[in-house]
């Protein structure tokens, strides 16, 4: 019989398929066939001495050896940086200029790196570039969003093998967002606590799901993990914004990260995949409701008409067994 | 500049990426190259032959010749027919569990056809073959919700070759459904008629996103298409579910949809396809503010990180431009 879960803060309904479910270890990729990629890729526009290449960059981190982490427009915007918003509400037709930013950011010098693979304090630096470029964005008083992403692999929708992130800030507050939000403010009025604290709460009692607990983060698969190996990164201290995570967070959750990741490098065999960084709408960032975290979704199965039609969510992963089988993963050289 | 459209049905706010944008015949898949399929193949347990590897038979449409539509349990279903409807609601535990159908509709008896290229009257026999098994399992009282879709090709999820359809019903109505349902509630009330109504009404007068006009049904590309050659089938009929379709409508939606998906075989080279059909959930059926209708999603393109954290669609296609590109392909011996 399969078991239906529902996710209390995304409010989906999962269908957990034990009938159709795989073991963790048959989520794996085949071992890859392809040559390794070469430290340096003379035609690749995210490598060092190819910096002309790409648009004008905006900011960096490094030396005087050269840069750490490099952060320029992506070169096919999604949102455009200039002018005002401006709206045209017609009838049925409602719509806006596409006003907004879409930033590239180069995490590592290095061509063949990966965030499995790298040292925590080159993870680090991106961290902290992401929490500048945040911090820069949300002054821009057209945008109402901001969201940090990083797709890795072809199949996570990645087009450059080199390793980058990406910001993204929108003009609009989605309705996704606007019915997370109102349900947690909700939850807050009637329970008097924050539901994501609640639920760390109750994972951290319940154990079978946590992936990692360090000194500022919570790892774990949620109850309703929306897919196979889906990801929460929480960190303990209720705060509604990555922007607002202290230096010594953004070491730990460095650590946490490259764990997750590399797990799942070794686990699985370099699955592809999504994370996000989801954080309170940036004008709105002083509030008891709301609670920052990052999303990690490996791309291991596919959607389709089931889920568009219905609404509902298919894992064919129990969460529990997926989470046994992450910890017992053996990293080699784990720095 | 890209433009941002909101879709007031789904609630969606889609950016309409100008810049990213294709024309419409780029999208276009290359010509296949593997050899065309058999018209019987002797291994597909949906071949005439083989009913006996098929989960046992529901229901058929057929004579003395043999059947031309047939229905069984998925094999591997996402939801079980068995057992009452328990819950379990533990702090921010919330389960069920997953009672519900999940059944197979064999469209065709020949293994090699598909919707584009089959005579109308065998699709108006596939959508008979719907209405009957939505009727039946409306009878259901643990059930909630009935979708019926289509997956073709394997990255739209589909599994089988044999032209299929699905039907799932679910015990539950999802947050996504609850969701639009009362927001066309609160357009009823304000406006004092059904959203899907007047959408429809806006559209034929601004013909641009129409692709075809028959006696029952309006075919187009919605305002905010949430991908490219997203398309939409309105029954003109104010009717809120599908299960109350007519003969007649039902003998027009075939060649509606037969013509829909010739276009887009012809026209892009047999793209991957998912369509759904929604309807009212199924206890709710006699309402005034609600509409079925019939979305079709080609998948032509890939969502990523960007999607994921935002909660916003990017099309790289102009629904306009795409419908003037549809209505202009030209189908060889259209029936």
């Amino acid at each position: 019989m399969p078991e239906l879960r529902f996710n209390v803060i995304t409010k989906d309904w999962v269908i957990i398929a034990r009938e159709r479910a795989k073991r963790p270890d048959q989520f794996a990729l085949p071992k890859k066939e392809e040559l390794p990629l070469p430290q340096f890729d003379p035609s690749c526009p995210f490598c060092p001495g190819n910096e002309s290449h790409t648009e004008p960059e905006i900011a960096r981190l490094g030396d005087n050896k050269g840069w750490r982490v490099r952060v320029m427009p992506n070169k096919y915007p999604a949102l455009s940086p200039h002018g005002e918003r401006t709206r045209s509400n017609e009838g049925m037709r409602i719509s806006m200029n596409g006003v907004g930013l879409h930033e590239v950011i180069v995490d590592h010098r290095q061509h063949d790196m990966v965030f499995a693979l790298m040292p925590p304090p080159d993870i680090e630096a991106v961290l902290r570039m992401y929490r500048q470029r945040y911090e820069e964005c949300r002054k821009d008083e057209r945008l109402e969003a901001i969201i940090i992403f990083k797709n890795h692999g072809e199949s996570a929708g990645s087009s450059v093998i080199h390793t980058h992130s990406q910001l993204a800030a929108t003009p609009v507050v989605t309705f996704q967002t606007r019915m997370r939000l109102e349900d947690a403010i909700r939850f807050y009025d009637q329970m008097g606590k924050c539901i994501f604290c609640q639920t760390m709460e109750e994972e951290l009692s319940a154990k079978v799901r946590i992936l990692h607990e360090s000194k500022h983060f919570i790892a774990f698969h949620p109850y309703a993990a929306l897919s196979p190996f889906h990801t929460w990164i929480f960190p303990r201290r209720h705060t509604p914004s990555f922007e607002l995570a202290t230096d010594e967070e953004l070491v730990d959750l460095a650590s946490t990260l490259k764990l997750l990741l590399a797990r799942l490098y070794y686990g699985l065999n370099d699955p592809p995949f999504n994370y996000t960084i989801r954080s309170i709408p940036s004008r709105d960032r002083n509030t008891e409701y709301y609670h920052w975290y990052l999303s990690i979704i490996p791309r291991v199965t596919k959607t389709a008409g089931f889920e568009m039609g219905s609404g509902m969510y298919i894992n064919s992963a129990l969460p529990e067994e997926s989470a046994e089988f992450l910890r017992s993963v053996q990293i080699p050289n784990l720095a």
